[in-house]
């Protein structure tokens, strides 16, 4: 069991099964491992959501050109699903100025999401999918606006980056004649252990991150969409959360520990168990709570948050920017969490968080950004076609 | 064959066997592949030269504090040594903050460099390597100082960059008391093919690229230095080269093959063969070169360069830079070339590239430093030892 579903927990719980349109040499290998993998382009979800996570990923936020209507964001979102389908698939894609660096066996997928001016476009305006909205300001906010908004996003995960950069250009070719890029931002994880079996991977404070993340039905329930033309996509949440490492590093063990709930070499809750056990926030020693009432697997709870979930599938980072000649270098956290809806799940929780996580004091969020994930897709449709066909 | 020499050829050309010091469960992996090794910290040769590239590279250039002397410069590298030897046998470094992100199966490397201003200390101006010096200005060059020069380098090779982040922040907090970071380059690779099969990988033109590295004896004779203190050791070029991916994309496909003198897709010579033959320069079509004048694989040809080789070793990168307000990015290579003699190997070719490489039309210089690389050492011994001791 890990921490993270693959499509096959999604598939059973929704009942769903994603069409396999293509036989290639390589679909043997599917289900035998996280690395190395092909996925298919085709099924009721876009690949990238619950596919596992990869070593690299990369988003790519796009600002619509002004003469961009809902006609020619057609236009784009098929060109696009021919890029979705070809990488994936692990062949070059229409009009590829190096066609030989696509290649099967790198388990690429690209997905593709709306931004909120999307639903401002003539005739779109009464589709903005329920719950879809920016996350309001947050006190431990900092955001900058180089890594907030937009109004297209396109997030390629591989296994490694230098196919990620043939993949991402293009998109950001195709898109030319309807919109720009505005950020990007590049993530890795390991999501594999030193003998390649899958494992939840850590983030760069070193904590096991993921090992709560909804699975089977709850993962269905929390993530994927029934409302009208959205059924079977989700909402994407965007945050770029700057990690305060030198901070965290002259924290003893036990602060930092206590400080999540969870042990850090193990991810197991403090209060015991294995690495997928819920924290037991009942749990007292000598008439204390074992997980600190600012804890942060207490704050994020489902118990404390009506039931709310969400699966989140974020990368790390580490950044330099050149400031007055001086490389000034940042790390922290590309948060992605995925939910049906954004204000009924993320902001309560996010909320929550904001009034009194103890990771607070080492965490800030520095970007922010909303984007609806359309449906996946059959042979022959395309991604977001429910809305603009 | 593979264009990349592993450490077995340049063992056996070398007459030289690594030392293997521990037993650890994935030694048997070794031989077995290029992704998820554990490779020996110990040998004649510093891991990182001849080992397998790898799929992610990160290089950080330092500058020394004023205070740093020689006798710190020992005590710093005796500290990087120990980082060196845990993090490769996948263990934790003393002092690691984050002891559980330390895994052994990724592939990871690091490489300790001395730049030029390291013989300007006390004690050690006589110990300057023959041939050892920065690269004098080329008329194609455009340096940043962003990305040029450096006293110190550690280049930290892995499967994934969430290792290389780990192991790098070690590398830097060990270095505060004595240098402090001065630039970062990152970059990637994919050194396999679908199937996990080594290959010599592809740089963001989509040319193959390494297909004619020396092999064998001579390799070991390109880039082995047998001078003094440093023999077993070697000299880095590390050049940052732009490459104008858009003007590249413009150009037709025969135009793009006759500037390197090979085909795009198999990386053959354009006089026919495999991948790894060599380019036939006196073959001719109707009385014209097959090869042209200008080829890059004819002006960087050891025929046309008395022999002279290097072993190159490159990444590649995409970067964002924020400007005015808007991300830029740019594209290109971490051009990284071993040599025994910087003066005598990489210069009299670069010059002959810089009077007249097809390739200058879309690549530009941007950054530039040198690097003394120590001999590689046994369990008990350091990196500089020969030098500083
Ligand atoms: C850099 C910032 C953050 C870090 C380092 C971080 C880290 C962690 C860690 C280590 C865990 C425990 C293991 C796990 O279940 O994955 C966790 C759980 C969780 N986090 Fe975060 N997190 C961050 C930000 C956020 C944000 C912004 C949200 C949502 C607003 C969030 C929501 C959750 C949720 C829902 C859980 C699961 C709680 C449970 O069911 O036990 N986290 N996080
Ligand atoms: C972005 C810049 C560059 C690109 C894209 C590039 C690309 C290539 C390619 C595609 C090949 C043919 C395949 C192979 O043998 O690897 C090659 C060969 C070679 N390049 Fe470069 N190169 C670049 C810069 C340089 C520089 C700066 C030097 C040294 C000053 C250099 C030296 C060589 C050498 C020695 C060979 C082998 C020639 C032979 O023996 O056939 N290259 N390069």
């Amino acid at each position: 069991m890990f921490g993270y579903a693959g499509a096959a927990g999604i598939a059973g719980a929704a009942g769903v099964v994603a069409g396999r349109a293509t036989a290639s040499p390589t679909d043997a290998r599917v289900d035998g491992g996280v690395i190395g993998q092909t996925h298919s382009p085709y099924g009721t979800h876009q690949a990238g959501i619950f596919t596992p996570k990869t070593q690299v990923g990369e988003l790519v936020a796009f600002d619509l050109l002004p003469q961009t209507d809902k006609a020619a964001l057609g236009r784009l979102l098929r060109a696009w699903t021919g890029d979705v389908v070809a990488l994936t698939e692990g062949r070059p894609a229409a009009g590829d100025f190096a066609p030989d660096m696509a290649q099967p066996g790198v388990s690429l997928t690209a997905l593709v999401g709306l931004g909120p001016r999307v639903f401002d476009l003539d005739g779109l305006g009464a589709r903005r999918p329920a719950g879809f909205q920016e996350i309001p300001p947050m006190q431990h906010d900092r955001l900058d606006q180089r890594w907030t908004g937009g109004d297209l996003l396109v997030w390629v995960s591989a296994d490694d980056a230098t196919s990620v950069a043939h993949a991402v250009r293009r998109f950001v070719t195709d898109a030319a004649p309807f919109a720009t890029r505005r950020w990007t931002q590049r993530g890795s994880w390991r999501p594999v252990d030193a003998a390649g079996a899958p494992v939840t991977g850590r983030n760069l404070f070193g904590q096991v991150d993921g090992s709560a993340n909804p699975t089977g039905e709850d993962l269905a329930a929390a993530v994927v969409s029934s409302d009208d033309w959205l059924a079977g996509g989700t909402q994407l949440v965007v945050r770029r959360i700057e990690m305060d490492l030198t901070g965290w590093d002259e924290a003893v063990r036990d602060r930092q520990e206590a400080a999540v709930g969870r042990r850090l070499d193990t991810g197991v809750p403090l209060t015991g168990g294995e690495e997928h056990d819920d924290v037991d926030l009942a749990a007292t020693r000598d008439g204390v709570p074992v997980i600190a009432l600012d804890a942060h697997s207490r704050r994020s709870h489902p118990s404390q948050n009506n039931g709310r979930r969400m699966l989140r599938r974020g990368l790390n980072y580490t950044h330099d920017d050149w400031v007055g000649g001086k490389a000034v270098e940042t790390s922290g956290l590309i948060f992605c969490a995925f939910q049906a809806s954004i204000a009924d799940q993320f902001i309560p929780v996010q909320r929550m968080l904001d009034q009194g996580d103890a990771l607070n004091e080492w965490t800030t969020a520095i970007g922010s950004a909303v984007f609806v994930i359309p449906p996946g897709f059959r042979e022959g449709g395309w991604i977001g076609e429910t809305l603009l066909a």
